[in-house]
């Protein structure tokens, strides 16, 4: 639970994080998850700029080397500084037959970003979606729980969407139908859906 | 009039670099005008994912220092690399008793980015948009056109939307019941049209 209650003449500036699934890719409607809430909390008579940064194929080493340069351009002092992470599918995945990066270097990363972000800004972090998969997705399983762990550790609050995700209805069915690893409409609904439900998020 | 013809298959991929104006800022849907021209190409089949790389407060200044390694991290070779650069309402604008950024050096940034963007990415520039305040408007009016002489002679294509807006019957009248800057919904949709009808625009 967040400790955090916005005001409706707030300034807030926030920037999401992360990679394709934050960025929205193949989301006919080109808002994602994050665009969503957004769009939602703005519909309450919320004050809020969103800036998104994910950007598909992004791993947690490729975030570590941008996120806080990007933030900082987009996150003044006298705004309310919100940042939202989420990343791990593409460090799980298999690259020319290897890791395209170490567990031990994502767990790594992850904790650095949390930490240094944490520091500065009101943080939060979502946990990577599942994948149409099996091994992929047990990797992908394991990092969730991992981050979960690291985040908790530093009081970042930490949504695990995964178990949810694999059960939908649509997440997984819409990946097939399209690329193999993306929804459409109705999985971005639902992971909307999951951020905005979630104690944790600061717009209710 | 744009000599590129995208394919439906492609994969594009587009950073629309700018100001608030490009962020979207007060616009109720989350999306501005970038975000709406790009849901409707996507709606009518074609692969593109879009990167909002809009900034509020941002000048040519603040953009020529970023832009190039905000792009480079969202544009892989391998892919259809697209640019839209907005910018000049901000340089114009007075901040404790001065121009925010000299128009020399308006000029001379507008210069530098478009002459580089131009010579790795297919580039388009939209130009600045008007503001319910009669002396910003007219340096704005001045920027528009220099800007639009400079895209000329470099071969980008750029499309002046400053006499359009001013008369719109949405633009202005939204900017001053808002912020005095950001129109919200109607002015948005309205930008988006005329990026939409330009022929300069690639995809319809």
């Amino acid at each position: 639970m967040s400790d955090y209650h916005p005001k409706a003449k707030t300034d807030h500036r926030i920037c999401f994080v992360g990679d394709s699934f934050v960025q929205g890719t193949s989301d006919p409607l080109c808002l994602g998850w994050a665009g969503r809430i957004t769009q939602d909390a703005v519909a309450r008579g919320t004050n809020i700029t969103h800036y998104n940064l994910g950007i598909r194929r992004d791993t947690s080493r490729d975030i570590a080397a941008r996120w806080e340069q990007e933030c900082a351009a987009r996150l003044p002092t006298d705004c309310e500084q919100l940042v939202v992470f989420s990343f791990g599918v593409n460090d799980s995945s298999i690259f020319e037959g290897s890791l395209r990066v170490p567990e031990e270097e994502s767990l790594a990363n992850c904790e650095r970003i949390l930490r240094s972000a944490a520091a500065r800004y009101k943080t939060l972090m979502v946990g990577p979606p599942p994948m149409p998969d099996a091994p992929h997705n047990r990797r992908v399983a394991q990092l969730d729980k991992q981050f979960a762990d690291i985040a908790v550790g530093l009081n970042v609050p930490y949504l695990s969407v995964y178990e949810v995700l694999r059960k939908d209805e649509h997440w997984l069915k819409e990946a097939i139908a399209n690329d193999f690893a993306h929804p459409g409409k109705f999985g971005y609904d639902r992971l909307a859906d999951l951020v905005r439900e979630w104690p944790g998020w600061w717009f209710k």
